[in-house]
């Protein structure tokens, strides 16, 4: 942006101030201003301007009050407010992936392993069985019998203790994390997540203008003691955390720091949000702890996701809500789409009430174990190159640490060039951190035998080729 | 909320004007400070808190700049920021409306003449087809085959000249309207809106911080001087607009307000956006004219709903965007749920290759027009009251203009009490409005011909007794 060209019109009825802010914060949405930029000193660019130095004042004054700009002291006023927001390789639709690649970044599984056939059992006989009501508005917070039987699935099998009315059935896990920074998410509010994270969250809670702190994760969970130095200082209305197969990283939580968060909840009195879209695909006998079953407080904002384990085009999932944030909760969902798809609701209700559930999770957990091991047994080989990775035992991912020297994002690109699709570890940390493109994730959902081996084997060629 | 007893905390790290700031933006939001509430004088609320008059003010403008409050010049700051959304009745589910009641309140059709079988038989035909493919995740912007069929359908029906690419399905219109919000605004951005007007829109463009205009109706569609007037000092990012049987008035726009808009968009650098949901149920031989098919300059973002026209559970709808904000909607349309479900694209896109579509339309217009009439010479028996209204020739609804001294919702309540369901014109005004008690809107569609005329004779009796 060249602030010298700034043309404002001392003949408007907008304040010159105002006129000022405007140009500088457009310049800032549309990506001409980066994160990071350095705003022109306020003498120098008022003398440019040939305005006083206090309409420059106000107008940066304007830009940090409304998150675009913050201020070091004695050092200016920097660029912060995201132009738009990046959007993950996760996100990008299979047709966009050239073929004949393998692909070791999608976590969707296959579509030949969908149970296609059963769910059309499903669809066929609601709408027989309900006719034309299969198609009408449904509840904004989703149909009653499907909210039933998912309190019911919750405390069988994760120990989670709700009630079907403080069940919401959203559009995925995507769109339960948009309802929740809609909720609960004003200009100018802090929200706390992990370091690395999804990005499709940190996405949504940055379109409400509201600002992200990052708290680096232990083998255990989030590091507590920076966690609590951060909150102290910036009081957040949320914390977003993947307690289960943290995504990128694999990561399981301690009991002990799930009990710590939901007692720093009390104190400093944020919301915790849990994000679960795997933790039923535990390969050994212990399964992970969620913090929705420690929550006696009502804390926790829970989201479940069906899209790692039953079929991603469904866009179905749900939220459990704290009592006192139900209200708000139901309004959000009525502002956002009225409801989702009833017909949706009604087929996924019959698949769990005639046990379709069951039998397709035992099934989905035989087949992805056995890639599991497969994959894990390859990534061996790597070790002698350096490479180091936790053993999540369970989840659809491996997050790998580089040997020292290799860019995660040149070797994502070198994969890419021998038909190997991965996700360097950039799509998971803000522009500034240090270890930014040191880690790849590595998925074997969508692959079968061959394509894990073949793709090791290319990865491996990668990270000599890089290596040397 | 009793200034007075504000607590603020001198040995804390946070600034008092911030927590000045936080203790009265939470009172704003929730509803403890309505809006148009005066806040105290500066000088005053200082003395009380026992701090400087710049703690205040600085309060005071961090509230101003985040949208909370507007200040008048010599008079003080006045309360702007809506607290939770009010939500319509029109979004309530069915099941929470008592049963026998008739209901003129609901623009959707009864799911007794829903397309049921031929939609399922595109379900079944789409599943078998693309096997697993249908349940996979869809590109953010739709299935592309709907996408072609849905812009042919536009050119041939609505004379509006558009490409796939500019085509994105979404989840029925309400979505539509929130991602153009998240997309087009950020906090303190105007928008201007008809009065009166459908409230999830602003509901929607609300949540984002951005303060509403509104402008006064004429026969012809937006009152173009006032609609000037208010532009040239607000300079709104998005002016939102229902051309054809706008809702709730049932006025369709002349072809020169439309094309002034369309002037008024390029002098004055805005967007319109265009909601359609019924413009296909016109029961004369003209149909209402499109503002996106006089768009010559890309200044439209074009909203169609599917919800009345076929069922309003598929939660499907689309919008047409104009080609500088395709990027940025399409990365909305990620951060808000990825994308819709494949299923029901692939179905609906089914549907309009097998002229079910054409079919199904012809059905419901030869139904819709008999009410149509029916409920037409029924309300004549009203005029005798003093009631007055506007004849849509189309559409799903009638407005009903009041005699003068009768209150629109004490008149709903007593319907109520009598066992039929109405809308007052409460719900589609602010709450300054001097005509927003004056009015009922009564759709027919819901309603078979026997409750037509039991409703409107129960509606006859109330407003008598009203009257008397």
């Amino acid at each position: 942006m060249n602030f010298v060209s700034i043309q404002l019109d001392s003949s408007s009825n907008e304040p010159l101030y105002l006129q000022l802010f405007s140009k500088i914060k457009e310049a800032i949405l549309s990506d001409e201003l980066i994160i990071g930029y350095r705003l022109p000193a306020i003498r120098r660019l008022a003398k440019d301007l040939s305005v006083n130095n206090v309409t420059v004042i106000n107008a940066y004054k304007q830009l940090e009050s409304s998150g675009y700009v913050t201020s070091k002291k004695g050092s200016g006023f920097y660029v912060t407010k995201p132009n738009t927001p990046e959007i993950s390789l996760m996100t990008l639709p299979p047709t966009t992936i050239k073929e004949n690649c393998i692909n070791f970044s999608s976590a969707s599984p296959h579509p030949a392993i969908f149970p296609t056939d059963s769910f059309k059992y499903c669809l066929d006989e609601v709408i027989d069985r309900d006719k034309g009501f299969a198609f009408g508005y449904q509840e904004a917070n989703g149909f009653m019998p499907l909210r039933e039987i998912l309190a019911e699935y919750l405390e069988k099998t994760h120990r989670i203790h709700t009630s079907p009315s403080h069940i919401q059935i959203v559009s995925g896990a995507q769109q339960g994390i948009d309802i929740i920074a809609k909720s609960c998410l004003n200009a100018g509010d802090y929200v706390v997540t992990e370091t690395p994270t999804y990005n499709g969250a940190t996405d949504a809670f940055k379109s409400r203008s509201s600002r992200i702190v990052t708290v680096e994760l232990t083998p255990f969970g989030i590091d507590l003691i920076e966690f609590e130095k951060k909150v102290n200082v910036c009081k957040p209305k949320l914390v977003y955390v993947m307690t289960k197969f943290q995504n990128p990283t694999t990561l399981c939580y301690a009991p002990y720091t799930l009990k710590q968060l939901l007692a720093l909840a009390e104190k400093y009195n944020f919301y915790l949000v849990e994000d679960d879209s795997t933790s039923e695909l535990s390969y050994t006998d212990r399964a992970p702890y969620s913090l929705k079953a420690f929550d006696t407080q009502d804390r926790v904002i829970y989201i479940k996701s069906f899209s790692k384990l039953l079929m991603p085009g469904l866009r179905i999932g749900f939220l459990v809500i704290p009592d006192a944030l139900l209200d708000r909760f139901t309004k959000t969902k009525q502002m956002t789409d009225i409801a989702s798809s009833g017909l949706i609701h009604r087929s996924l209700d019959l698949f769990f009430r005639t046990h379709k559930w069951e039998e397709h999770l035992s099934y989905m957990k035989a087949i992805y174990s056995g890639k599991y091991e497969l994959m894990l047994s390859q990534l061996e080989n790597l070790k002698a190159l350096g490479v180091t990775f936790n053993i999540p035992n369970g989840g659809l991912c491996f997050w790998l640490k580089l040997p020292k020297g290799l860019s995660a994002y040149k070797l994502y690109e070198r994969c890419l060039e021998s038909g190997l699709l991965i996700l360097p570890s950039t799509l998971f940390y803000s522009t500034m951190h240090k270890e930014r493109d040191h880690y790849i994730r590595l998925s074997f959902a969508p692959c079968d035998a061959k394509e894990i081996v073949e793709g090791i084997a290319i990865l491996e060629k990668c990270i000599k080729k890089g290596l040397s």
